[in-house]
């Protein structure tokens, strides 16, 4: 249960829950060690990155992890983190770190496109190309939604608290779909490169399957924090934040905390 | 927002919320279809089912679907379908649900190591493998600590009510590892059936490309259905019927909703 103090500007600021720094510092290392270990993987067992060369197709994981795993479950972060910020100085954080995250999955996607073209490898045949390229449309839409109802300054208050709930419904759903597309492309990637090796228990194959558990371990520690009730984002301040940026603020209508 | 209403008993009950209805009968077609798919790719393209033969593999897959996704999924929605029951019943009915969910898919597990053992291939290699001991063990410990708190009439109403946000956290979390768990396992038995026959869009790549969609938008609608705020149990009848079954109810402590 998080107390509630007074802040310096005389506003009522919730103190930050014991042990949410923790989790999120967990969270943190996780991720890093899934970025970390993914360059690990593909500089140990697949000869390193470079886009002018057979080595092209290596960006396409490397992007992947960090843009739609890393920095997403980052941006879904934002509001626990911040918890105290001006509301609209995190959504401009939130909206950039998903920016980001966008640009360099697009990388990550021309960088195998270009590669199946030089190869003359056929395109979106397997279950992991269908569910990456559902990740990125629904993707790609949960932002361009995200921007007009929470950023542009046109959708009435009202709009925005009915709208809330469901952007982040599909905001953690698309992460979740995320996590699970990249274990698929993982699988592909061993059963394509070790064959029969595989089930010999080749260090490639050992790393590569705790590779997969973080990434599953990271989605598990971000929905934690992000679905944990105690410690949404009050959302007193959320009102206060949002009257004062748009002052659209109608009476009897409270939405719900972010 | 779902109107609350007086039922015969006096009692207050919540009216069914308009929506929900329609969204569970959609989340049963999914599953159904999820079974029937299941069902329908081992039968044409894997020979059917048989368990003392090579055909004693496919026992596996159709197991898990129908115990750990189909059951599991729906275990979870109890609370939701069934909102005026008395609670005791609906925890029941929940435990039952998953107990079965848990023999089926035992009887899945013993399948494919039977299967394993009788060609002589190596267990407990791949990621799908991991992905599937840890959804096991978890599912069995959470359903042990789930029934020593909520079912045997020892624990008392405060640690009842701090430990269940935990346990619907862990619940949805097995359950979407379920899901990935599943989708590991058919892109690896693709992979391992249609080889480089895969990329060229052969009718059964396309088949359980679509079978693997179908099982994430499964999971989908159950996440959504379980976590949408206007659809949990009313907690008022909650607290009534804890009061009623067990005693314990001390002043002071109030409960979130299932």
């Amino acid at each position: 249960m998080s107390s509630v103090c007074l802040s310096m500007e005389g506003g009522a600021a919730a103190a930050t829950p014991t042990a949410l720094p923790y989790y999120v510092a967990f969270s943190q290392l996780l991720g890093l060690t899934l970025v970390a270990m993914t360059g690990a993987w593909l500089g140990l067992y697949r000869g390193g990155i470079a886009w002018e060369s057979d080595l092209q197709f290596n960006a396409h994981p490397l992007c992947m992890v960090i843009g739609l795993i890393f920095l997403q479950g980052n941006a879904l972060l934002v509001y626990r983190v911040f918890r105290n910020e001006a509301k609209r100085t995190t959504k401009v954080l939130h909206g950039l770190l998903h920016i980001f995250a966008l640009v360099i999955a697009l990388v990550g996607l021309v960088a195998v496109f270009d590669y199946h073209r030089k190869k003359g490898y056929a395109d979106l045949y397997s279950l992991h190309s269908w569910c990456g390229i559902l990740v990125f449309v629904l993707y790609f839409v949960q932002w361009l939604v995200g921007f007009s109802f929470f950023l542009f300054p046109g959708a009435s208050f009202s709009l925005r608290s009915r709208y809330r709930p469901q952007h982040i419904f599909f905001g953690a759903t698309i992460f979740l779909l995320s996590v699970g597309t990249a274990l698929l492309g993982l699988k592909e990637a061993l059963l394509f490169n070790l064959g029969g090796k595989y089930s010999a228990f080749e260090p490639e194959g050992v790393l590569a399957n705790v590779l997969g558990l973080l990434l599953a371990c990271f989605g598990g520690a971000v929905l934690y924090i992000l679905t944990r009730a105690d410690w949404k984002r009050p959302s007193q301040a959320e009102e206060q934040a949002l009257s004062m940026d748009f002052k659209t603020l109608t009476e009897g209508d409270s939405p719900g905390s972010q």
